[in-house]
């Protein structure tokens, strides 16, 4: 192992890992040496592009904390999360809900909410409510399934990132046992990604905009079936044709219908013009 | 831009840098893009593996500071940085030496140090004395060239991990009209490279130890030449074909003679056992 060069070097990485006795770590690791190394060879990069490289990535790691993970935006603006998705939940099947990104902005163990519970804690907008069903792949209710929800607000702002005191538009709902779900929300906006770290950085000089269609983030959980990570986008929304990190689907596109003041679907009485959206959702079982 | 899939995502996302106008930069990210992809179709990794490997890209990010590199540590132990090293020095010219990696330790504009002189400021060890001279590819002497120098004490360890108030075993030498260096140091020692972060970690749970075989690092800039980026390894060393980083190579290894006490080939009269190292370098005219 001594005079290699930009041929032999590869199986000389790959020799050093022979002796790792976890067969999955390993056939990982032998993948990543041979395409970044591929990679390497092909762009050849001067030593100060490695070196702005390495740069690049520690800024990226430097950038996270509690509220804030870049690399996960660097993931999601180069289109491996979602393909990380497409590998794990390809589904054919109509009944299912297909899945999209998580994002940035989940947090674990919302607060609880009751059915038709109004989330919009400290912050205004245009009313928004947001019900739906939800269902096994034949079709049949499923009650007590858990929905945790989250979305920006009315300027595209998540709660994390206004260091609000308390969580706001986003909760965790129990479903009925028609497995029914209904909440009062604000309209969300579309956003941009965080732009002030090193990824927001990559999409300025690469010309990309980091904009996100309006959507509603949602995470099912129930015992027996796949946990379902998803989002649900505004029909006329300019940019779901160009997300900043390739999520959108024409399944999670629905009209957030524009209605004048009156009666609202669960009979609250509205003084002000409201949208509303009505979302089912299909649950796969776990094999 | 919507409904992508494991195959089509890749070509989407190399669609969003179309409008990059650094041409260089968007070759770069197409092919980061198609190779990334590549990997990841190949592992098929799981959500849980991805957010393993996020996990692992953040801490090694936050592991960085001022005096430790650890993104350089992960380049270097997947070959990455010996693989661009010879891409871009790749010399098939006796006369001009072999260049090998930079590693995480060292300091811009080390303490300037007189022909002769001691290096090993607050450490203890065996005397090293080092000599050499500097010449371009014809041979001829090359005076004035700048040659900074650094490595680890006899226990493997460098100042800056040791957190001295100064610098140690670390200077910069002129080479006199007859392109001559020469200084005295302590033998260093193989050492590991750090382990206590997650590139320590990865070693440890794959089988790799991660030790280097001893050796003296130097780095020489002339005026009208390619800076040289080296190290010297000591030709007994046992980790001489397994270097942790890939670093070695055929010319870059010397005997670090061992001499009995009595008088050094600079003139110093020594009364304990020392050892020699004689090393003459090659540089290249810059294009
Ligand atoms: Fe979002
Ligand atoms: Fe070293």
């Amino acid at each position: 192992m001594r005079n290699l060069n930009a041929v032999n070097i590869t199986d000389a990485v790959i020799e050093q890992f022979a002796g790792c006795s976890d067969e999955r770590l390993k056939e990982i690791l032998n993948s990543l040496v041979v395409h970044l190394h591929g990679f390497l060879r092909e762009v050849e990069p001067t030593e100060e592009e490695w070196t702005q490289a390495i740069d690049f990535l520690t800024r990226t790691g430097q950038m996270c904390d509690d509220k804030r993970q870049e690399f996960i935006l660097l993931s999601d603006t180069l289109g491996v999360t979602m393909l990380v998705d497409a590998i794990n939940h390809q589904t054919s099947d109509p009944m299912v809900s297909e899945s999209t990104v998580l994002g940035p902005f989940y947090v674990a163990d919302p607060p609880e909410a009751a059915q038709g519970a109004s989330i919009d804690w400290n912050v205004e907008g245009e009313p928004f409510f947001v019900e739906g069903r939800v269902h096994d792949g034949r079709g049949e209710p499923l009650a007590n399934v858990v929905i945790d929800v989250w979305q920006s607000d009315s300027e595209g702002f998540y709660d994390v990132q206004k260091e609000l005191e308390s969580a706001s538009l986003r909760a965790r709902f129990t479903t009925d046992d028609q497995g029914r779900y209904a909440f009062w929300t604000v309209t969300p906006s579309p956003y941009p990604i965080p732009t002030d770290g090193p990824v927001g950085k990559m999409l300025e000089i690469t010309g990309r905009h980091p904009y996100r269609p309006a959507h509603v983030h949602f995470m099912l959980m129930a015992e027996g079936y796949e946990t379902l990570v998803t989002q649900v986008f505004a029909e006329d929304d300019p940019y779901l044709d160009s997300d900043a990190v390739f999520g959108v689907k024409d399944s999670l596109v629905r009209e957030y219908e524009l209605l004048p003041p009156g009666k609202a679907p669960d009979g609250r009485s509205m003084d002000v013009p409201f949208r509303h959206l009505t979302y089912d959702f299909g649950l796969k079982a776990s094999r």
